[in-house]
């Protein structure tokens, strides 16, 4: 198709890195681990943000924002936390340049050195919950439920494009509750908002569960998740919802008056996604031609392509086009008209296959005389000649049908791949040789998971919130097991 | 009122900092410098963002991500960039931190040195210069037209809130382009609309111009401004848009092929505002009871209050009001119906003027006998009693007129504070009695800017874009002048 992208069968690391360097969508930058998100993808990127934004003030939270750093006293207030992330963070430890003496060039200036060291927070329980002290005297100051839209930094060693990078954004809800119930819901409430994101915006099908204890949030006393399945047969964690109990509250000692005035430690949770999510998009649905995006997220819907000589023929299309453009803006619909002379149609056709847009029209002489336009779907390359009196009502059931179709294409790889043992042996076959989530019973210890881990690559993505109780034994230990739990190899 | 909040005349400067406290704005945090921006705050600077982005788009630019560090050797490529920013910056040395050997804490790892130290960007054109040489090969690739939204960090020692602070918000436009001509007026345009957004959405009147040499933005050839005047008499600028010239360009050796097929190096613009925009709203505005909002940044455009004993009056109130408040949504008016029992009619009134709520509604008993409404309007706190069928109309006229009234009060304010001077004396005096903008000659060297500067405080605020040719001669050496210039004490 001369976009010169590898195949997915052949190498599907090397496919997916060219992809997102190809279609436009990020690219690495000259600054260790991060990433410059280009204009294409950012678009996306605000698509997603809107979506999510709406449905989390949809659900009574606020937006507000929280200094990016972090004094090195406050991470060290919650001990599983600063553990967590004390190993993988960016250090400010001086506020000035100066030229050097010896006229060498500019250096840090010795003298301007910190009295505290301040972390670029990777994530902002400790500065969010130093604050909330100020913000909570009472049970009518809650539940205060608030969101962050934030960069954060985590000194990722190995990073890859949007899946793993030291710099990345995100966002960052941290609530304040009177009942460890209340706390409990919002955080379950959320894994569901997250999931239903991913299903009917990103297409992406997403299994809902429960972290062991080894996977959860540094400082979590439950972690709920949403696992994704890519086209390799590797899992990816698309978002995570933590019930932080009062550890926070205790650390940061926040506590509220209750109706009957007794002081009580306040019930947290926290909850994010991040551009990680781009990642899960790009490997959920592309094919060896390009992206395929889901109509929802697409930032143009539509692309109109002339097939013309000369500027006369151009100008009888444009003519043409011009009312459908109109017409279908109207419709809150994206629709770009290429009428570059600058490329060929042959071009631009490979262009907007390689950036995902879902549906294609042309239009050349023929189409001119027979009052039609090509139209191609993105998601099928399927095409069809459609009469013009037809073709708003076609472009609207596109949209609905290609955001449908490819959320089936996953959700029946998925299905596909969802496989039960009950064996080690079996385990490590299916592993080697179909990949996808594995279902198994397992004795509920560290060291089976770690063992498994060691053994395998493979680790438990969730305790699926729908498995249910069944005896059996652990396919390791041949210890007793009430449920299976689902394990994958992952991103 | 209840309000304990100093009066302006009394104490401006605490007049303001109780006030964006109080109205629940912003607060200072644990990190020196960095402020929280509450949800009120963050919900106006959400709808400053979406009309500024609107704006943005509507003129071509496309958002994108850059990465938040920017390696000291960048920074050092620009001569007078990193004169401008080195003296005030974060700088990142470390990546890891870990358990003191000695049991004393968590401390820096010295082992995790960088190898070159991370500027926290203070602001972005080394880092994006340093990727648009990879973007741009041919005039086909420009105007490049890219706008990130970002928060920056430059390590002021004295601040205040939203006026001056370590950790800002902000965006920054990054433009290039093939000729001269088309960059400076692309930095015109953009300064052009600032003062459109200023006037038109902050309702804050400002004085378009160019800087002086010596106030213009490091590594700039030309910086365009827009200068507000706050009830103080002291300036505030408001927004800058640079001409670059070739420097960065240079800097990161970013050329182009033309369409002749030279190679030349690209012509570049920046510009920004920033959450300081947010202290001008307030110091442009509000009042001795509180903020004042312009309804087209209001979060809340309109509260209605119910006055009731008991729960079934209160009902009566409820079910008269909720199809008015549907009514008033259903046109993309934001109202809340605040029918809380843990706060008297008198505390929320209180409450919704000092936020600056534009429209405030209140029903009582006789309002029901009578249908009618109480309706109060924040800018000149009148009230009037409105028959139910003449609500809603009334209440949009109000919010246009609120948007009207204020800017013409802004302005009235800003005509009677421009004074035009031709002695030192005289200047001096204007200062000290009237403050305000002061339309002085000046000889046009940086010696005699420097000596009014520390004479006085006041700095050139600008060169107005509307100055007229006037042969004069400056106001402290005598020597020639063509034009006046316009000086002010500033934030």
């Amino acid at each position: 198709m001369g976009k010169n992208l590898s195949k997915r069968s052949e190498d599907y690391s090397k496919w997916y890195n060219e992809l997102v360097v190809k279609a436009d969508l990020a690219e690495n930058s000259g600054v260790r681990g991060c990433m410059v998100i280009k204009p294409y993808g950012y678009a996306i990127w605000e698509k997603m943000q809107a979506a999510l934004d709406r449905m989390f003030k949809d659900t009574g939270h606020e937006n507000a924002y929280f200094p990016l750093f972090i004094p090195k006293s406050y991470l060290s207030k919650e001990a599983s936390h600063v553990e967590g992330f004390a190993k993988e963070c960016a250090v400010v430890t001086h506020y000035r340049l100066k030229n050097a003496e010896d006229g060498s060039g500019i250096i840090v200036d010795p003298e301007a050195k910190l009295e505290e060291e301040l972390i670029v927070r990777p994530t902002s329980e400790t500065i969010i919950w130093d604050t909330y002290r100020k913000w909570i005297q009472s049970y009518r100051d809650l539940p205060l439920l608030i969101n962050q839209w934030a960069n954060v930094v985590r000194w990722e060693m190995r990073t890859r494009l949007f899946l793993r990078t030291a710099e990345f954004l995100w966002q960052e809800g941290h609530t304040a509750h009177a009942t460890e119930a209340e706390a409990v819901a919002e955080a379950e409430q959320m894994m569901n908002v997250y999931a239903d994101f991913a299903e009917n915006f990103m297409a992406m099908p997403v299994i809902k569960g429960t972290k062991t204890e080894s996977e959860r949030f540094a400082g979590a006393l439950e972690t709920y998740c949403i696992e994704a399945l890519m086209q390799d047969g590797k899992a990816l964690q698309a978002g995570t919802s933590h019930y932080l109990g009062q550890n926070f509250a205790k650390a940061f000692d926040v506590m509220f008056a209750t109706k009957e005035g007794k002081q009580e430690y306040v019930w947290a949770t926290s909850w994010g996604v991040s551009t990680r999510l781009m990642g899960a998009l790009v490997m959920t649905h592309s094919d060896d031609n390009g992206l395929v995006l889901p109509p929802k997220l697409a930032p143009i819907q539509v692309v109109i392509v002339p097939i013309y000589k000369g500027l006369d023929q151009l100008n009888a299309i444009s003519e043409k086009v011009a009312p459908l453009v109109k017409q279908l803006r109207a419709k809150g619909i994206s629709v770009k008209y290429d009428d570059r002379d600058t490329q060929k149609p042959g071009f631009k056709f490979n262009e907007y296959e390689l950036k995902g847009v879902p549906v294609r029209l042309a239009i050349g002489q023929r189409d001119l005389d027979n009052n039609t336009y090509e139209v191609a779907r993105r998601d099928t390359l399927q095409k069809e000649t459609v009469p013009n009196d037809e073709v708003v009502l076609k472009i609207e059931f596109l949209l609905e049908d290609i955001q449908r179709n490819i959320y089936r294409k996953a959700l029946d790889f998925r299905e596909s791949h969802v496989t039960s043992v009950d064996t080690y042996e079996e385990f490590k076959s299916v592993l080697k040789n179909n990949g996808g989530f594995i279902s198994a019973h397992w004795d509920g210890t560290v060291e089976t998971e770690e063992k498994i881990k060691e053994g395998t690559k493979a680790t438990i993505r969730c305790i699926p919130l729908e498995a249910k109780e069944e005896k059996g034994s652990c396919m390791v230990t041949g210890k007793p097991s009430s449920r299976r739990v689902l394990f994958a190899r992952a991103y």
